[in-house]
């Protein structure tokens, strides 16, 4: 598995070496990992680049002061557990990061649909791609899942898994090597026959498959990252953009720890209930035997009410 | 060339047959082509689904007016056009439209770097897609161009061009080939051998190229479709997806004529100069011989604005 | 009580008395109120200018369907209230509305915060504001809660309320009379005197109050509408804002009936616990007795769970 | 005149003596006067409270870059300019800035209509407002214009000068006795009559009037930065929200002087001509004598074309 080549690890371990001083509020957590690369999947990372602010700041927009803001440890921890229980989100938008991400391009196209962020891509109009694909772990390739039409079900058995690996990886090879052909390019940039120009580099590209590795500087605040945590960290999220949303979980509790805690208790770790589940959760608080038939809800939503005070 | 199969035609009919009464502000040149589907490249459409207000809707928001808003049809273009000109922007956000586009994924991955749109994509992790994918016409397989990097230069010869469209047929046959093998499914959707589930959809759709083509829903307000088709309908963009701009030009000319009018007259065929070029202009019409070692502009932008001054 | 002028009145009737026949999907529901000033506060209305979809159209954007998409009312009604409940908002985002609103300021200001939303406000730099600004009811004069910092609590007594109204309203008179006189205006819109030009309106305006009357259109989608009314119909909402998201809920209905009431359901009438306040939760329902010291819950948030719970 | 209290002031500069090392590049121009109060107007300031990158940030985004990205001093601004020249505007969304400002709230209601940004404002709902509001210095007394409807014109004459200060002055003098009395107030906090608890805070505010100052924290990117100082450091922009403009302009100087330079040249000293106006342009630099008849242009868009050429 190799996720950097060493010119990359040079100039990460270069960047790494200078230290500023600031009047900036640090976030000693993230100072310790800044411009590393954290390993997911076989070919991607998440590095944060830069980052604005940490706990305080957010306690600092609450208030609109003119110093740190900061009062007590408790009281700060307690203010931002009650912007998050009560949706006052604005003063999470005060804190922003930016990470620098290599991803599989069927990942960054769910990543993007978070448009409340800023990106800038690897031009493949521009540049030349790298002979990286993603190819799935075995433990990952899983059936159809027949209960849930966007999931996976058991894990596939070793021959079928075999198979499965022959063709991505032998799909991926040749596709490569073929756009290689049009680009009129061989492996190390040079041109393979000098009375071709090649192809528009814009145009060969769409000769690659979608588990290619792309790469974009993504920056994002807080407000918005815990939106995308949510969704992307979800049992729901397809395993491969999870893998991601939980290195950046971690990423997340080094910058801002209290506003980490106040998310997964208030986010992850939460349950909504709707109208009607409320009311049969009254009944059967107040010792009442409720079954499906006797609310207004759908089987479905009634399991998935049961699954939340049963949790698996 | 097929953009749609018969039953899709089909339904497009029957939606087209109902007919209702509305008090809104009516598009006629709309209605006249809404839900059909106009073509674009080998298996791609734009199809106008939905709008909401015309000219007027800028005239009657710039006015916050009482009633419709607008008045002789000279004054309410010569609003527009002045809206237009000073960047008046919010009026145009007025009007609203909802388009079901199909193009091939590297096209969708340009489309959606357009933040401010509402999105719905057919979902490869839920359905599986179509044996349809991009092939260039000859005329477009064009050499990289060496002037700009990210553009193309001249077109292929001809047996250059019949060995990238034979690469490229391949390897996508090939690839969705496999895609089914991996699904389990044979062309028609049934189960190919009774004995396997089938990887997940989410996992075997990766092994598809970015020429295949994908669906969505796009919706977005006048004064955002202008900017998407600034950047998309310039040359600067790559073909593939001005021809998508071009066909929507069309659309907007019969949606809001006027504000089209505007919009060739002071953005399409506007030029911007900066502070030295307006200096070197103002010399010129001084009647001055200006060179561009007499200015501060580099090379590269002295060119850019004798092609402004003498266009092609 | 005016919340229109004849002429304005008359404006709005004669707009309404146009029918044209459309393609697009209609709902009847608005059709009957378009364009009709409802009545807000003492001075303020809604009216529904313009709308696109209705709930067929969330229909037909989840399922990117080539025809209108939908299927039995059942089907429909199950899957909006499947998305609405796993937070499946884009396919909401594809219904728009939009509305002529007239406010007081200070409500204006609160509702400029829901940033998704496109706004065309009156401008008082170019135009003159009319004498009108809210005076509230007297049962709405409360006194500052001791609980609750940013609430209301017991109403007046009636002496210091008709001495708070009497204040308001001489001031909010006075400085009208001298906006007026700094402009040099008549009530009428004619100089006062001749020799005088005025004082620039954009500075004039700067005497008037924050209860002083404005207006805008506002536009926004389905999805960013509900999140107005989550927030604005909650209340916690200053009463003010209130009455105005009270009024577009009933709009709401009409407009969309089944995500109106999946709305209810799974935003209104819904409630979060917490992770900590799910485990309690557990515990009481297997008939364990819990208090607060035995729960990592604060003295608030566990007040907040009982309320829950205990609706009054 | 004051803008800050000294225990503000004491706070300030106890924030600015915490120096911490990072790794996260540094502007060391902004260092300089970090949470330091610039003033503005009579009571107003900006404070820079953060920031995310410099100049290198926007390169190192173009780039995509592993380490700091940037080169020859030369080529970065070469590629700042040509970013800004084509409207590539994304990586300068890479840099973040994060204002304290102190503004009179029509101010802040111009402010806000710019949405890509995020803001913490002071909330009066909760808090009670500071005896503050804005007096225009005489010379800012102008009459309203005749061209342009949204401007001013000349100055006041010295006797009508005094006579709107004073009713600016006596009006907000009273708006703010009354509105502590709503209040039961006095000018320390202290309650006035013991036996009213006094009106919600929430209620009192709307007596106040729009020359009240409000503050908030504004956190915005570099590409947004640059539209609201395009828009509001223009000449055509209200003095006041331009006193703000022009403070933050030099602000962003210090923070990245060569997209500083770039946006002077190639936005602020630059200017566009439409499809008409080039087409005279051309004639004239081939010597013609140009006359609007002979044009498409309307009388008003003329002169604003010669108004380019012939700069006052």
């Amino acid at each position: 598995m190799t996720n950097l080549s060493d010119i990359q690890s040079a100039e990460i371990e270069q960047a790494r070496q200078t230290v500023m001083p600031t009047r900036r509020s640090v976030a000693e957590g993230l100072e310790e990992i800044l411009f590393q690369a954290i390993p997911v999947l076989d070919h991607g990372f998440v590095r944060v680049i830069d980052y604005m602010g940490d706990d305080a700041a957010v306690v600092q927009a609450a208030r609109v002061s003119y110093g740190r803001g900061t009062r007590k440890v408790s009281e700060d921890r307690g203010l931002i557990h009650y912007l998050l229980r009560h949706w006052h989100t604005t003063p999470f938008e005060m804190a922003e990061i930016k990470l620098h991400v290599k991803m599989p391009i069927f990942v960054a196209r769910q990543w993007i649909r978070h448009r409340m962020a800023n990106i800038n891509e690897y031009s493949a109009r521009y540049s030349i791609l790298d002979r990286e694909f993603y190819l799935p772990a075995p433990e990952q390739l899983a059936v159809q899942s027949v209960q849930n039409r966007q999931g996976r079900g058991d894990v596939l058995g070793a021959d079928e898994a075999a198979q499965v690996l022959s063709l991505l990886k032998g799909d991926a090879e040749r596709n490569y090597d073929h756009y290689l052909e049009m680009l009129n390019h061989d492996e190390n940039g040079e041109r393979l026959d000098q009375d071709r120009q090649g192809l528009a580099r814009e145009l060969a590209r769409m000769n690659l498959s979608l588990n290619f590795y792309t790469q974009w500087y993504w920056k994002t605040d807080l407000h918005n990252l815990m939106n995308f945590l949510r969704l992307r960290a979800d049992p729901h999220a397809q395993y491969e953009i999870r893998a991601y949303a939980d290195v950046i979980l971690d990423v997340m509790k080094k910058w801002v720890p209290t506003s980490y805690d106040a998310f997964r208790e208030h986010r992850l770790e939460a349950a909504t209930f709707s109208g009607e589940a409320l009311k049969a959760l009254r009944r059967m608080l107040a010792g009442e035997q409720v079954e499906q038939s006797q609310t207004a809800m759908s089987k479905r939503e009634w399991d998935e009410f049961l699954a939340k005070l049963n949790p698996s």
